[in-house]
């Protein structure tokens, strides 16, 4: 008997959510899974698509499901995180159909030429290291838990810490995390596990192998670049909502819960979508950034969504410095190739397509339903949300038509796989890496 | 004696520009200028600014000037469109500093190799051609002013003829053309300066000379672009306004109004500015497409703004087709250089920066003086309508207060002035013309 044929990265890829989607619809539609009335189709859907792309946005309240209904959702979110990090992390690091070893620059880049993985060794690395994260999460958000006196404690701490890792956002609460708005545990916890979430697979590995080989392995240029933004994009955000909001949205808090909320608002908007103030209570000025900081998003090879930070700053470069006669812009004795470039400017006019089109094709939605409560910054912060993969709303998501929905569903997997799926024929494994600075290779998408 | 130090082109075109706004703005605070009490100097300051960036956008009512002052803002418009035109016409085709003759290659492509131009000659037969436009366009127009019964018909006949061949969208009526709905005439030849205008000198000569020597001369791969695609985007516009607002804000109208109506706001939203209906009006999914309208603004070498038509087209290029491995992209026969895409994306890029500066700035400022009666959408417009110099607005100009005025007042001159400046030094005159395809040369910026 004939083998099946071989699938390409990009099948295998669609395919792995596709699937996962189509069990995830199923089994949330089961009368078992949800406790409040029967689920609609459409918002079983939608919620499987929400948790496999790490979304966040809901139709439904997620607290309405039963027990084996949040377990489904988390193994979902779980799962997809999982997936988008392993997929990822292989794509970037083996370009070229079935993973193949060519691209070695990279990979010796990471992991020393005598190092070389395969992939298999990294998938279990991988899971090695989100095992360890969550865990390590789940028990510093606990004893906030029961601090705090919620129902289930352990089985909230390991809902909201898996669901931190993987930047879903999903919370068992109806109003998100608003509850813990003066609770450091959690709050604290929940912020490592975003953080480190969202920094990615690979400076995971270089920091674990930096510590673990004190002189011997040094921080990558991708991984300095994605600790130095990260920690920039969220000191700014911290400083500009504390600066807009502390006599506005943040007028009734005390300063200690002022500061959280500022610093807290600034690491879940960029990809995870947790919230503990109310995002339509926002400045104008402040919900620009927001949707700024949505659209920026975490890191590559991570469960976060976006334009990634690695993207941005690659724009941030051609805006401030330039492309040189190369196509190239050399930084910190670096030059970043024009591919790279090249690819980071196509990500995100691909981005911009794909916002435009979703918010035009749910705006001509809403219009023609006479939905006309809902305005146009609503329906552009949610589906910049989407695309992000974010998950933060301004409350229109359950009042949108089905046609709507259906929409934001689209954008959601465009954002978290169309996008993703742009850089894997884009890398080019026959790159040659010539004699001028040594090539800046940093990951985007 | 020595002579003056040599300006460079930059300073050259900054000058002009600032030496105009200077100029206008004392011109304009005289109080000879303005009939309706005195005017403040922001206002004279963004009345200047406005009308020489050829943008239309007004802090107090144009028919308030008086005749003077209504001849000064002529002026202000006919030397800022004209030297606009000027400009972007010696610096696209004779790139380097002062005007030199090395990049003959694209001048050949216009001229044809025995007849490179002199920059002299070249101003003045932009003068011919702006003077038979515009004059042409005033004898269509005048017809139609008279039948509507307006006051003093010849000089409002000159007025828009030259504020539309300008796109530059200032009328002496304070709801700009609205009570023309009806009138084919007028519309019909505003509509006929506007088209004509927003495509740029180049297309013109290149055009006339098609005409004049029938089967030497043939029609440019830029002027192709050009025609082509300012033909796809007005029918594209016609259909969508028509079909969204039919039963919307065209509903009180019979079908031949709302038809011109369509067609009126397809052609007066990427740059001109005119308009015929309540901007604020407009469906949702409409006033997505206002938006992305104003941002793609008309041709290169023309009075028009925004990204260019051009532009828009790389980029969509670039979405649709991809960067091929050598950064370049195959079009209609021709490649489309890497510098070329390159600058296509910082273009794109630099004008998303200034967007979202200015609109957050702008949603500062009002957010600080507590006029929480402007919504985000509306600063959104106003901001795209200042950066495209399109002029079109959803009312809130006057009531934004003075630092937002200030803020909008940088972001015309950047739109107009700064984003041009970027193709500038970015114009390789020593780029290489190899043998693979022809180089598909079209001018951006
Ligand atoms: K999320
Ligand atoms: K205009």
């Amino acid at each position: 008997m004939s083998r099946a044929p071989q699938l390409s990265d990009k099948q295998v890829l669609f395919l792995y959510f596709l699937i996962l989607i189509f069990v995830g619809t199923i089994l949330l539609s089961l009368p078992s899974s949800y406790s409040a009335g029967s689920l609609r189709s459409l918002d079983a859907l939608f919620t499987a698509v929400s948790a496999v792309c790490v979304t966040g946005l809901s139709t439904v309240t997620t607290g309405d499901f039963s027990l084996s209904g949040k377990i489904i959702l988390l193994c979902l979110i779980q799962a997809g995180g999982l997936g988008f990090i392993t997929f990822s992390t292989l794509y970037l690091f083996f370009p070229g159909s079935r993973f193949s070893f060519r691209n070695t620059a990279i990979i010796q880049e990471y992991y020393g030429s005598e190092h070389i993985q395969k992939p298999k060794n990294i998938i279990r690395s991988i899971l090695g290291f989100t095992l360890i994260f969550e865990l390590s999460g789940i028990l510093i958000i606990f004893p906030g838990m029961v601090r705090q006196g919620v129902e289930h404690p352990f089985f909230s701490s390991v809902f909201h810490g898996i669901s931190a890792f993987c930047n879903a956002g999903f919370s068992l609460y109806s109003d998100s995390l608003t509850q813990f708005q003066g609770n450091p545990q959690v709050l604290g916890g929940v912020s490592f596990m975003i953080v480190t979430g969202g920094l990615g697979y690979m400076v995971h590995w270089n920091l674990f192998k930096k510590v673990s080989h004190p002189g011997k392995v040094k921080l990558r240029y991708h991984s300095m670049i994605m600790i130095l933004f990260t920690f920039i994009l969220i000191i700014l955000g911290f400083f500009v909502f504390y600066l807009l909001e502390r006599h506005r949205l943040f007028s009734d808090m005390n300063t200690e819960d002022a500061l959280m909320a500022a610093l807290f608002q600034s690491i879940t908007t960029r990809t995870a979508g947790f919230n503990t103030v109310d995002q339509s209570g926002f400045t104008a000025p402040s919900t620009l950034l927001n949707l700024v900081f949505m659209l920026i998003g975490g890191g590559s090879g991570s469960t976060a969504g976006g334009l990634k930070v690695t993207t941005t700053f690659l724009l941030f470069l051609i805006i401030i410095k330039g492309i040189d006669d190369h196509g190239e812009i050399p930084f910190l004795r670096r030059r970043i190739s024009k591919e790279l470039l090249n690819r980071a400017s196509l990500y995100f006019l691909k981005a911009m397509v794909i916002l435009i089109l979703s918010v035009f094709l749910v705006s001509l939605f809403e219009t023609i339903q006479l939905k006309n409560n809902i305005g146009f910054l609503e329906i552009l912060f949610e589906c910049i949300s989407a695309l992000g993969t974010v998950g933060l709303s301004m409350g229109i998501t359950a009042e949108l038509s089905d046609l709507s929905q259906l929409v934001l569903i689209c954008t959601m997997f465009a954002g978290r796989i169309g996008l993703f799926a742009i850089i894997i024929p884009a890398v080019s494994p026959e790159s040659v890496y010539n004699i001028r600075y040594p090539e800046g290779e940093v990951l985007i998408g």
